[in-house]
């Protein structure tokens, strides 16, 4: 496995990297950034996934999510993938900003033509930790994961999934149910078909009625986001955690939307609240 | 006149607003964003002015700058104007990156086809004040400024002419003599003609060698800056505020680059900095 550094600049003295790998679990070139924050030789320290929305990639969080000045002052290393699979050999949906390369919604596709390359879930639960910890001083045994929008569902479903590998997870205005709004049904039953039971997996409202359960969860959502009502609808985790006698923390943000402005007011609290579950 | 909202977003507990105006003194279509932290009603805030470098418009350091943390801390308005003229009709280089649009320089030009738009001095000395200090709640006996690199220029410059509106100015990488160095020498000539005298009031050195003083000033520069030796020559401005009795700090920081890694780095030191000075 060939690591190629694409950039590496100084920030908050620590190193901001951005890199890129042949996945086998995608059968692409992958770029991601990793922020390393100052710390002291031979230290291994706990890492901060963060999983982008529909559109981004990595580069998008990189330049404005404002997490840096928080993992220096708390020693955590930062990672944010891209959201799909790049390349002229991968299909898409080029007019649909939703669906296909920037949209790959953190499943590994069943269907055909998606099942080849969209394979993000295995990327992301397999290949990349062990990529990152090849290069990079990360103590694999304290893990948390963030997210936003698409991205928000990627980090509720993955730590849902593996409670044992996620200390906490956190939220901004992630889509909490797929499975029940426009966004995700369109992409589960395109990447995994129609049988619904195959979408459960991939929707943290049925992972948690399905029985999944994690004791640190922090979600902020914003009262002015335009996609809350349709396609987020925070309510639906809200009760499913009620119902199932979990209490996350849940923070309705006064006149917020679903933009990096949101996201960058809040990121310092995340990795705040994170630092202090990762120890 | 009119101002244009084309954006505002919740930040910080703030709103940071993108708005368009028709400047008078440049004769076209000006946008700027401003930053508006929490306060009380009634307050007036001091403003702290950001000026960009070169090929930037208002949206880098809107975007990258990680300013609006610190300027809630502090309660500062953080106003970002474009760094040129902009519109079909006015003149530029387009094959040049380092001169026309996106490369004003902060001089009103004298010459032939520049001097029609290129008075972003006139619009940020007389025109955009009046027009911030119109529709926001900033009070103009306490304003800062700070730039980067053109835009340090721009700051160091602006506020030597004037140290009487500005209580404190800052940079990060700025050219601090635009006579001597490649950048400055091509857009001064062209801009201001060959006579080289016209050149002293935008150019920092020389308004200090020619008696401009300052009590605060603060300049970053980092190590690992590709455009130290040539462009920036950090140097000429110890040695002339050494020459003249001043005493700025002036901080080498090892390891930094040009970018905004580096600038966001530092940005709330600067915001810190100049908050103590405004009161």
């Amino acid at each position: 496995m060939t690591l190629e550094y694409l950039s590496q600049n100084r920030a908050f003295d620590g190193d901001q990297f951005v890199l890129s790998h042949h996945s086998d679990a995608t059968g692409t070139e992958m770029t991601f950034s990793v922020y390393v924050p100052p710390h002291l030789p031979g230290v291994k320290l706990p890492v901060l996934w963060y999983l982008s929305g529909l559109t981004c990639t990595h580069a998008n969080v990189t330049e404005k999510g404002e997490y840096r000045r928080a993992c220096a002052e708390h020693g955590i290393v930062f990672v944010a993938p891209d959201t799909s699979p790049r390349g002229e050999d991968v299909p898409d949906a080029p007019d649909e900003y939703d669906f296909g390369k920037g949209a790959g919604f953190y499943v590994d596709a069943t269907q055909d033509p998606w099942s080849r390359h969209y394979r993000m879930r295995s990327y992301l639960e397999i290949e990349l930790p062990q990529v990152v910890a090849s290069e990079f001083p990360v103590d694999l045994s304290r893990q948390a994961i963030t997210g936003h929008s698409m991205g928000g569902h990627g980090a509720l479903t993955i730590g849902l999934r593996d409670p044992a590998r996620f200390r906490s997870i956190s939220a901004f205005s992630p889509i909490v149910s797929p499975s029940r709004v426009p966004w995700g049904e369109k992409a589960l039953s395109r990447y995994l078909g129609d049988d619904r039971d195959a979408w459960r997996a991939y929707d943290a409202v049925a992972l948690i009625e399905d029985g999944a359960r994690h004791d640190h969860i922090l979600v902020d959502q914003g009262t002015a986001d335009q996609f809350l009502e349709e396609q987020l609808k925070t309510g639906a985790l809200s009760l499913a955690c009620a119902k199932a006698g979990m209490s996350p923390e849940i923070r309705m943000q006064e006149g917020y939307d679903h933009s990096y402005y949101f996201i960058s007011s809040f990121m310092a609290d995340h990795i705040a609240w994170h630092a202090a579950r990762l120890g």
